[in-house]
């Protein structure tokens, strides 16, 4: 008899926790990525800014299925999905059968309907490709303020503006802020790279507003200390190549700068709407392109068919749905991985998917971070210890452990970035 | 009185070391590049098959010369000189006026006269762009095969051919062998990794044909061992998407691979030919667009105008001119910058730039190098401890060392090659 396949799509956290979980089960497991190493996303501003190499942060899938011989590892892109042939077809026409399928290809960018106008000014941060161009962006910018002459010209280039006061714009103002202030002060001969302003415009009345509201006043104030302008309740509406426009309680105020980093907003990979299409769930689909799932994890009516993390809008247990974070991935995958498991072995259970919340974390800057699990809160060093020994708990799952411990300690010590490369096509051209 | 400005351009070996040797010379150094690091190019093949991350190898101008306060680093790309105002004009128009200059902007690929069909095919190896690109094609091979059903498409993906024989061609010819063979061997499920073909094309007789002739014969049967093809007294005659053509003897056979390596040739810089027009030596440009200096490593007739490295022809005392290697970069970086030094101060002397030989190595793959100095000669084990050790202690003018340490000590030990990662950006669209 020819063991049932599973089919799972998107090499994150949610699908590589599921395949790893399925690792007893009679089953041909098939993992298909559009790239071929799984990324640590939640380290990728350390790459932006010059602190990590991108190999210190992805591990090649093959590495980690290399003896769970029951997975195949494909790099190829999804094109959509057959459901009468219970297919998934690939970018260049291949299918792949299933018998259970697992979507969990993450989220995107959003900029509030302009991406296109947006999308090149204001990179965000999902792949490694966005980390080394804002990484390039960032200092090929402190370069051309050495070449200037002219004030203005310089004070546009030092400014710096990151849109989104959630945990990845507070941790790329932060970095942004250490690079010019510590670690490049005394690189430069004409300009003063302390002297550049990084600025963190938030919508909302605080930034990290989700913690609690003792641990977002604590982090505005590090954020101050390090010298970073907080702009809060503003909302950013025009982006320029050299300028913005925001506005904050009917007024509108310009700020000049080349370099906007973009934190703000995501929404589900394009693939949740292709599901929702395929499986003819339209009316599933919400806010910021999410499809909605059953306390199963499943799709409403298709109990083999499964839809995780961030692209997915699962409805948790006080009515909220869960938030796109790393833990919410990676316990759905674990889960999913055993109810397939089970459904095979004929022993499925009816016990819905629970979230352990085991609480949040934010780093700000070198020895500035805040941590709340339920009632429980920490600032500080201690935070920031927590967050680094959290950190490495979940990359230890990779051999890079070593190496990005190495390396945060060799950046501790010296207080030096020594990834800080400018590469890339127009590196060279400027 | 003003300080008299030396620029140096290019911060490569010998741009890096002329400036350093001018640590304590009261001038004004400007050392201008196009690029904000040096770049350690003898281990960029270990970049390109996914042994070491790009910044491994790189270190930012800026932070190697923090603490040295008379140089100041510009990125910029130099358009030419103006010999009437002693001027070096930059790409945006901008000018420096020199009382020194030191011109050592290197070399480039060279694909004998077809440099527009043949670069796109079969890409060279002298920046970080190109090691990745190498890496990318390399490893997107294994995933395409991985996903072929056609056994002749799978043969044609796992045939790589390195076109030229010297250390950089065994080099790496010796790393995807060991990429395929060790590191890769279990990580696929549908093709057998270990059958990849390596196939090393060379021109003359032998590999590595400037070393003794007992090295290079050692070293072919290394190669040999790691079950690399040697094709010598072969020709390249023809590259296509799909195959090469070689010409062997007269007889011309056809290679079917999608993966050519280019290690055969390379050319200066183009600097090198307009400071040779600016300067009206057009005719002391040599084979390969090498402009021939003194033995004081100046221009003919100009004392204060110096050109280094790859990009010159320096004719040694007997009568042949110096190899294009790292060594001989060095020496007259420091040789130039110590006399730029005395000239400053009045103390010239008439010494002219002696290459002190300290001999030659190569590695071919794990456990496997030769070295020669001298008369001197020694393989196997022993000659890669040498190669290692040499390596690091060039490297240890970097803060890189202790990770490019770890790394070997770690790939050493588990085979593997962390950083093979598929990016840039075709990645994601095959």
């Amino acid at each position: 008899m020819q063991k049932p396949r599973v089919v799972i799509i998107g090499g994150g956290f949610a699908g590589m926790m599921c395949a790893k979980a399925l690792k007893n089960t009679p089953a041909e497991v098939v993992l298909i990525d559009r790239r071929n190493f799984h990324l640590f996303q939640p380290l990728l501003y350390q790459v932006a800014t010059g602190g990590l190499s991108p190999a210190n942060i992805a591990a090649p899938l093959r590495s980690i299925f290399r003896r769970q011989r029951n997975v195949q590892v494909l790099m190829g892109s999804v094109s959509g999905f057959d459901r009468e042939s219970s297919e998934v077809v690939l970018a260049d026409e291949t299918r792949w059968k299933f018998d259970y399928l697992v979507v969990a290809t993450g989220s995107t960018h959003h900029y509030f309907g302009k991406d296109a106008q947006w999308e090149h000014l204001a990179p965000g941060l999902k792949t490694i490709e966005d980390a080394t161009k804002i990484r390039r962006n960032v200092l090929l910018a402190f370069e051309r303020a050495e070449r200037s002459s002219d004030p203005e010209e310089i004070k546009r280039l030092l400014t710096f503006v990151v849109v989104g006061g959630g945990p990845t714009g507070v941790e790329m103002a932060g970095s942004i802020a250490e690079l010019a202030k510590q670690t490049m002060r005394r690189d430069f001969r004409s300009i003063d790279p302390t002297q550049a302003r990084v600025i963190l415009v938030e919508n909302s009345q605080h930034v990290l507003d989700r913690y609690h509201h003792s641990l977002s006043i604590r982090a505005a104030k590090d954020l101050l200390n390090m010298g970073i302008e907080l702009r809060n309740e503003t909302r950013l509406a025009e982006i320029h190549p050299d300028h913005v426009v925001v506005t904050s309680k009917g007024v509108s105020s310009i700020i000049e700068t080349e370099n906007v980093v973009w934190a703000a907003g995501v929404k589900a990979s394009p693939l949740a709407q292709k599901l929702a299409e395929a499986y003819a769930l339209g009316s599933q689909i919400v806010a910021g392109g999410r499809i909605t799932v059953t306390p199963h994890c499943n799709l409403e009516g298709f109990r083999n068919v499964f839809a995780l993390g961030d692209m997915t809008n699962f409805v948790g247990e006080d009515g909220k749905p869960l938030p796109g974070v790393a833990p919410v991935a990676i316990q759905q995958g674990e889960y999913v991985g055993k109810r397939i498991n089970d459904m095979i072995l004929g022993a499925a259970s009816d016990k819905p998917f629970r979230y352990w919340d085991k609480g949040n974390m934010a780093t700000i800057g070198r020895s500035r971070a805040i941590v709340e699990s339920g009632k429980w809160r920490m600032t500080g060093k201690l935070a920031w210890l927590a967050w680094l020994f959290v950190h490495i708990l979940y990359l230890a799952r990779f051999e890079n452990r070593v190496l990005v411990i190495f390396q945060w300690f060799w950046n501790y010590i010296t207080r030096n970035r020594t990834a800080r490369l400018i590469t890339g096509e127009d590196a060279s051209k400027s």
